[in-house]
């Protein structure tokens, strides 16, 4: 009756539901027409998230139900992190990153043929923001992403998209072109700031839309209030 | 791997994905816990919502898939419509009312034996407010809904809460012991503002704590970051 929409992601995935996000979002905006499916997991790269794809969208989900309309594939920000820095345990080389990026996309066009993908670059970072909210003590004075690293991340994200012929947002240039990005898009240098969030939900609805499943296409789940005769209100349901 | 929690109503629960609304907040509470299912149909009372009922919930999520942890039930806002006014073919009588909330509860019960099933009663009302808002042109002078009304539904819903040996809330109660509920809690006489969502997601939260479906209950899908071991993230994965 509805179809679904997954978002596959890290924390910025993850965090979509909170005051202002992304997610939420997208959930109000296809009311009534498609129920939004959250799969962040904070602080997960591709190396991780390759290893649970399956867990996190189980053959149970082919059986019977209809295959979702879209999922959004948003990795990279943890990828990113610079090898010898606070965070290099959750950094992955840039050719893994590419190749588990493809192996991901695969495995989702081999389940679903037919369902839209969208990937999404690492959003941009903001290292002074970094320094001042670092997860753990950081005292080496140096941020454990960089944007240079987070651009060339999102170069590779756009590159295997290109490759694999679906949808990509380059979220790391689109938000650099905004005023004051590092605080309008950010509040700790790499999380969405309601800002952010709004760049995030634009974006994706745009690519829904051009996909063909944007808010005028889907079917609505059942009669609308005002296609009810208020003369015969009973008549709409059993027709239908 | 994850609970689903339905969330079944009229535009209360349909809006409830907004900006700050109660819904987004629950799944933002529960994140990585359990999907927020939106089954909210505007405008919609329960006579029509039980002639929906099996479509809204389809045997198929039954088939397979695990039971939800919790379904909310939230309709009499249209309902209590008085029948003389302006929305009175939304109206119908408190009878019936109570008799199709016993017949929604006994369908889920039916379907889910241990899905906890939690009524919720309809808002109070600001005629003042709803006459300032009216939905279609409304010369009569007089609001198509009146708290008085909202009242009787309200405690109509808790007398077969109380019958069926499910959980309620009172939020008919529960809001207008908030100073100024009138603009503090809505927006217009009827419709959620900020200030009712974080009453209504406060709780449905609380309920679901009570029935031990909290978010501390309620098992983590997939490992928390804070459980990767940095030395050898891989192990975690593999161990799972």
């Amino acid at each position: 009756m509805r179809r679904k929409i997954f978002l596959f992601g890290d924390s910025i995935t993850e965090e979509s539901f909170s005051d202002g996000g992304w997610g939420a979002s997208l959930a109000d905006l296809l009311r009534r027409k498609a129920d939004i499916m959250v799969r962040g997991y904070s602080g997960y790269n591709t190396r991780w998230a390759l290893k649970v794809v399956e867990r996190v969208f189980p053959a149970a989900e082919e059986n019977g139900e209809e295959s979702p309309a879209a999922v959004t594939v948003f990795f990279g920000a943890n990828d990113a992190c610079l090898p010898e820095r606070c965070s290099g345990f959750q950094h992955v080389p840039l050719d893994e990153y590419k190749q588990n990026l493809r192996s991901i996309i695969s495995f989702l066009k081999n389940r679903w043929p037919h369902t839209v993908i969208i990937l999404i670059t690492p959003p941009p970072i903001d290292e002074e923001a970094r320094l001042q909210y670092p997860y753990t003590e950081n005292k080496t004075g140096f941020p454990e992403r960089t944007n240079e690293a987070a651009g060339s991340y999102a170069k590779a994200c756009l590159t295997v998209a290109k490759e694999c012929q679906i949808s990509s947002i380059d979220l790391w240039s689109k938000m650099q072109q905004i005023p004051n990005w590092q605080t309008e898009c950010l509040w700790d240098g790499l999380h969405l700031s309601r800002g952010g969030n709004k760049v995030v939900f634009e974006e994706v609805a745009k690519k829904l839309k051009e996909e063909g499943i944007g808010a005028e296409d889907l079917a609505v789940d059942l009669p609308l209030i005002e296609h009810v005769d208020p003369k015969d209100p009973l008549k709409t349901f059993y027709e239908f």
